[in-house]
């Protein structure tokens, strides 16, 4: 065949194990899964994380609302059955990142504890690492920071079911980390995530 | 704060682009769609192919139907809409992948034209490359490769809507690449991808 030209390859088949991918990246691959309310800073925390990552060599990627929403979850509504769906596509698609060696971060509202301990299953029978984080914020607090003035339409009641004013943010009980944006910068925010990435060494120091 | 510790920290915050992490990567990310007939040697070209890129050093990662069908797709069965649906969700997590700088390689049958270009759709809109290889074998060459005997049981009736015996299987009209694997070794055939990539600077030589 011309296609052949090299002889000397040794050629090996069936699957890359994990190992060798997070050997090549040199970092483990996990989900770190920001939770909070609107406005509680979870992309701003997550934007800037993947930025000190991948400055420093490691390979990171956030899935967000502006990614899954307007592609692989643009089939969804937000019927309580579509939120649930939407939850558990988005803990999927984070597992396989995880598993590809991706320090994975997500960003998204996510205010019911069975759908994101859900998120937290599938990859821990995967034996993949799932960190969650509660970016902790009063509602008071978020309302500063509304761009869109969501949360004044949602008290005057021309949004139904937002988050924290007419529907359930279910905090988490036992998050592996809490980021307090109220009294943390943005940075300081991201500096404790980093210190638990070193800490577990799925980075280096 | 206890957690900012250093203060010489250059915070950067808003999107990482796509760029930078395919300098870190030193790839170009991409979607590689193998399609053909069951047991045509899609699968067997995939994990090749993420082989040898993990071992020089590419960061590769392979879709198929044993990370898809049992965790993203799990809620999907194989009526004509649920394929449909099946292949959309592939296209669009493979597309997530290509743009976080992953040479991503798919492995599913994916009979049908419309599915296929609707998966490159979504790519090229997003500016990614997207490469499809058909995967060319005859119906008589393939079952001489089918361990579990799906084609007997397909002709025998045991098994319904079976792509290639009962049910259609559309081959690329303008498909980047042909792997005739009744011709050309798996070796072979990974060559003529590797080469591809080279050609197009997605790894260099």
């Amino acid at each position: 065949m011309s296609h052949q030209k090299a002889t000397n390859i040794t050629w090996h088949h069936g699957h890359v194990d994990r190992a060798a991918r997070e050997s090549l990246l040199r970092q483990r691959g996990c989900t770190i899964w920001f939770t909070g309310l609107p406005s509680s800073g979870k992309s701003t925390l997550a934007f800037t994380l993947e930025h000190w990552l991948v400055e420093r060599g490691h390979l990171s990627y956030v899935l967000d609302g502006d990614n899954i929403r307007h592609g692989l979850n643009k089939n969804l509504g937000f019927s309580p059955d579509d939120r649930v769906e939407n939850i558990r596509r988005i803990g999927e698609v984070a597992k396989l990142f995880a598993d590809a060696g991706v320090i994975t971060c997500t960003s998204f509202i996510s205010p019911y504890r069975a759908d994101r301990d859900q998120a937290r299953q599938v990859h821990e029978a995967a034996g993949l690492p799932f960190i969650e984080v509660f970016v902790k914020a009063s509602v008071e607090v978020c309302e500063t920071r509304d761009p869109k003035g969501l949360y004044r339409k949602a008290k005057a009641g021309e949004i139904k079911e937002f988050t924290g004013v007419s529907a359930p943010y279910e905090e988490p009980l036992r998050p592996e980390l809490v980021i307090d944006t109220g009294e943390l910068s943005v940075d300081a925010g991201v500096q404790v995530v980093i210190e638990e990435l070193r800490r577990r060494s799925f980075i280096g120091a």
